[in-house]
């Protein structure tokens, strides 16, 4: 449809972050799943070939303080705060996403009492991504507590006087469907309880608001929207005035006061670090570094109102190429209740994420039956929406 | 003294190993800190720029299957088999040292019989690397065991009926002795306990025959002996007649029998890969790999061979170059208790460390008064340490 091809070209030509797709390296192929694996920052190769041949192969051990290494989980995680919402000193970088949940969960049961006072309850997202229920499970049976699986929604009825914390999803990594954080947190706080948020599908798409909406712990992948590369480490925030009653159950010598004391016995350090566990990986860390210095000067208010515009594009393109009844939206049409990615519902959606993929179209496919078109406002333009969906409509006939 | 350095250039020309040197970026420093962080392979920077610019950049999200990601734990757990041991099917690779003597610890109590039947003690070496006995003090936490820190020696006698596992490191990390793997394997099992070992300090520079002792679980870092770069990931041995029951208390999505199932009620997967827990760090992971590589056709046996001749011609060199007391030797001088390393006691290491790495003598201080020094049999020889040994007694004055 030659209008909705002069509408993209109208809206990328108005699209104020257009500039930053030429700090990406990015081909032919439309790519609609950085929400899976970001793309790779054109800076990043540089930096990663300087790390491996300068810092480790000349400097060698010298560059666990002259590079900076000793100290990038905590410089990191200060690139990854504003992105956030979250003030300086709260993150810190290291672990993957499902070793930072137990971190954080733990922690929450202990701030919570740990069992004492009757709370002795953990509540997750029944439809979260499965690794933090699989995690959540090993918390509950490690520290005596009951998990009870729910539905976001339930959560404001659930919560109670036994409950400890509440471990939940931003955005759901299936149906796209952002969650309330703030009226959750709030809700999980007038109980009593703490407030876990798993920022996966969320961090580097939309606002999140950690300070300013009163959240406990948080975590986070950043090879999804912040394109770190693939299993770049995860994230974990603990709230500055929680810091000094946080207990990991993790007590690397990394997050010991005086580390190189090397002393038998535990004492952690103060501030975000008593997050960090083990001798952290540098060179997927450096290149997640690296890969952050493209949002600088952006704003994650500019990013969510692209993201907004992009899949409400993209709605609008599917309804218009795609033959009705073909595929079902399951991505919420309120803007308050939608991530950055869509899904549509398809019975051979196996089948039809294949040829897309053949025919340049890259999304993801989501066991059994979910096509998953995830929409990176950094790189991803109105054109590259209209020709998706255009590509659908063809291949689904 | 022109013998010495006669000496050392006869032994380096009888070393069959010397030609692997070639292997590694190396300048005019003597480097003996490879036990801290090894020396960058040639190979290294080329792969990982493939892996960036190529596999991440090009293939994107294709590559977790086309590039090998996915299976990259559990195929570099294999390439790591042959150095310590084990048959394949029984490493994988991920996470960091810290995290995995969690899961192994953790793992060996349940094995046990999680404080059922009495067995509610963990034993650990007192003079282990701190993270070990940090994360063994968790451990204990959090199952409800009694943790006993203990000399190695004291293990035999002090394991019994209540011990559920005990916590050993394979070489210590300050003194450089060696301890009795088999021996002390044999004395956990005769007492019904389970053995996890660290081998940090000891895979890549002595055979360690995990399969041919029986032990249990078994953890150890890669960026000493086995030069996989600054934080490359860990691994976690878990003998195969245990893996069925072998149960981690971080079991990710990774780890998961069907992981795009997305199931939300967890079943492990068989084989080594339990081991494994969220999405594994790619950069840093095939970083190790090419690293790995270098150790194609190279006997285990002959590297124990010549880092034996290392340490015995530095001590040998130490005694004719320095005044006699200036230090003291805290290595054992058997060659049966003896890891790859000497540490010297000297009251002033860490104004002597200084100074000898001004003069391009790198080895490194540990607090409060030791010198240590890693000799690494692949590309240490035998004009090195003369040269260190030299340095060393002209500093001393």
């Amino acid at each position: 449809m030659p209008e909705l091809r002069e509408r993209a070209a109208e809206l990328d030509a108005l699209d104020e972050l257009a500039k930053l797709r030429e700090q990406f390296v990015l081909d032919e192929v439309v790519y609609l799943d950085g929400n899976s694996l970001g793309a790779l920052p054109v800076g990043v190769p540089g930096r990663v070939d300087d790390v491996v041949r300068r810092q480790w192969g000349e400097l060698r051990i010298r560059s666990w303080e002259e590079s900076g290494w000793w100290t990038a989980p905590e410089r990191i995680g200060d690139r990854i705060a504003p992105l956030v919402g979250a003030a300086p000193g709260q993150i810190v970088v290291g672990d993957s996403t499902s070793v930072n949940v137990f971190k954080a969960l733990v922690g929450a049961v202990r701030l919570a009492g740990e069992g004492r006072d009757g709370r002795n309850e953990i509540l997750v997202d029944a439809t979260t991504f499965p690794t933090d229920g699989y995690i959540a499970a090993s918390v509950a049976r490690l520290t005596g507590c009951e998990l009870r699986p729910l539905e976001p929604a339930e959560v404001p009825g659930a919560v109670g006087p036994r409950t400890a914390a509440v471990l939940l999803n931003h955005v759901d990594y299936r149906t796209g469907r952002l969650h309330d954080l703030p009226s959750l947190t709030s809700a999980i706080h007038d109980a009593g309880a703490l407030a876990v948020w798993d920022l996966c599908h969320s961090a580097g798409a939309l606002p999140v608001g950690l300070d300013e909406h009163g959240v406990d712990l948080a975590v986070g992948c950043t090879y999804k929207y912040l394109n770190g590369g693939p299993g770049s480490p995860a994230y974990l925030y603990v709230r500055g005035d929680l810091q000094d009653r946080f207990d990991s159950p993790l007590p690397g010598w990394n997050s010991h006061a005086d580390p190189f004391g090397m002393s038998p016995s535990y004492a952690p350090a103060p501030g975000a670090l008593r997050g960090r566990v083990g001798t952290p990986d540098i060179l997927s860390m450096l290149a997640l570094e690296a890969a952050l210095e493209v949002w600088e000067d952006v704003s994650i208010d500019a990013v969510r109102a692209k993201s907004l515009a992009l899949t409400d594009f993209f709605l609008e393109c599917v309804g218009a190429y795609v033959t009705g009844g073909r595929v079902e939206s399951i991505t919420p049409s309120a803007h308050a209740e939608r991530g950055s990615q869509v899904a549509l519902r398809c019975p051979d959606a196996g089948e039809v994420m294949k040829r897309l993929i053949e025919r340049g179209v890259v999304g993801d496919f989501r066991h059994p039956d979910v096509l998953r078109f995830g929409f990176t406002p950094l790189y991803v333009g109105f054109g590259d929406v209209e020709r998706a969906a255009r590509v659908l409509g063809e291949t689904l006939g």
